[in-house]
C-alpha cells in the first residue's frame, strides 16, 4: 500500500478546479489599476493589496491544509518549503524555491520562477514605487498566521522593478499558542 | 485528416494555464469588498465591476480568438452560442446555456448552470442592490464590442437576490464597423 502523506502539488493543481490564467491575470491587474485610481498614492495601494492578500489567505488555508494532506509542520523550515513546494504549485501552478536562510531557521527567501500576475504588465514612471505582486505577500501573511505564525513578508527582488527574479522574504517573527477568532470581550 | 475548425471548451481549457479556482474566487471577493469600502454606494460599485469587466473584456478577446480557433461568427445567434458554451468553459471551466431569442435574432439569454465567483458568498442586507457578479456583463460586453457589436448586457435572475439561476440577457444594439483603437486627431 502507498504511504499516507502530503500530495505533490502538481498532483493536488491537476485535480482541483482552476480557472483561466489569464482571466486571473486580468482581473488581478483590473485590481490594482482601481486601488491607483482610487487611493492615488502607490504607497497605500501597496498597504491595500497586502490588506487583501492577507484577507485571502486567513480563508486560503483552509483549502490548502483540506487538499493537500498536510498536518501541521514540524518548523519554519518545512513550513517554507511547503509554501513554495505545494502551495505556489497549488494556487498558482508554478514552482518557487527556498533559499539564504539564516543562521537560527527563521528567516528565508522564497524565489519564483514563474509569476503568472504578471504577465503583460508594465509599470509607468509614475507608479515605480508599486509592489504590484504585494497580494502574494499578504497571502503568505495571513495564511501563515492561521497556523499561528507571525510573519513578516517583503519584497527583495522584483522584476517590475528591474530585478532578475521575483524574491520574498519570509522572516519568522514569532510563534503564537492558537487564537481564538474572536477577543474575549465581542 | 481532422478538419480544422473551433476546438471545444473543454479541448481548449485543458490545454491552457489555469490557477485554483478558489483562488480566484477569494480574489474577486477582494475587489467587491475593496470596492464597496471605498465607494460606499452600491449602485456606483455595480458600475465600476462592470467597467472593470469591460477592460477585462477588450482584452481576453484576444486570448479567446487566438486559442479557440473560432474565426468570425455569421451573426448575432452564432455568436451568443460561442460565449456560451466556448467561452465560459474557456474560462471559468463552467457551462452555461442560450435561451429565450426574441424573434428577430438580436436579444437573448445566456443562463449559467455553474458560476465560481460566488462561491462562499452571501450578501449582507446592506448590500441587496448589488450585482455582484456584475464583471461578467462587462467581460462579455468589453469583448463583443472587440469584434464589432455594440451590445446591452445585463443581470435578469441572480441568485444571491434569490432567484433560481445566474441568467444574463445579451442585446445586440448595433453591428459596427471595425474601429480604429484611436481617434483621427490623436
Amino acid at each position: 500500500m502507498a504511504p499516507v502523506g502530503p500530495r505533490s502539488g502538481d498532483a493536488i493543481f491537476s485535480s482541483i478546479d482552476r480557472v483561466n490564467a489569464e482571466l486571473f491575470t486580468l482581473t488581478y491587474g483590473a485590481i490594482v489599476r482601481q486601488l491607483l485610481t482610487d487611493l492615488e498614492e502607490v504607497e497605500e495601494v501597496n498597504k491595500q493589496l497586502d490588506q487583501m492578500g492577507y484577507n485571502i489567505g486567513i480563508r486560503l488555508i483552509d483549502e490548502f491544509l483540506a487538499k493537500s494532506g498536510v498536518s501541521r509542520c514540524v518548523d519554519f523550515k518545512e513550513t517554507a518549503e511547503m509554501i513554495a513546494k505545494v502551495g505556489f504549485k497549488m494556487f498558482l501552478g508554478v514552482t518557487a524555491s527556498v533559499s539564504s536562510w539564516d543562521a537560527d531557521g527563521t528567516c528565508c527567501s522564497i524565489i519564483l520562477e514563474d509569476n503568472p500576475l504578471v504577465d503583460f504588465v508594465e509599470l509607468p514612471d509614475t507608479c515605480q514605487g508599486l509592489y504590484y505582486c504585494n497580494v502574494l505577500s499578504g497571502v503568505i501573511r495571513g495564511a501563515l498566521e492561521m497556523v499561528s505564525m507571525k510573519t513578516e513578508v517583503t519584497w527583495t527582488r522584483d522584476v517590475l522593478r528591474g530585478d532578475d527574479a521575483y524574491e520574498l522574504q519570509v522572516k519568522l517573527l514569532k510563534q503564537v499558542a492558537e487564537e481564538y477568532p474572536y477577543k474575549d470581550d465581542e
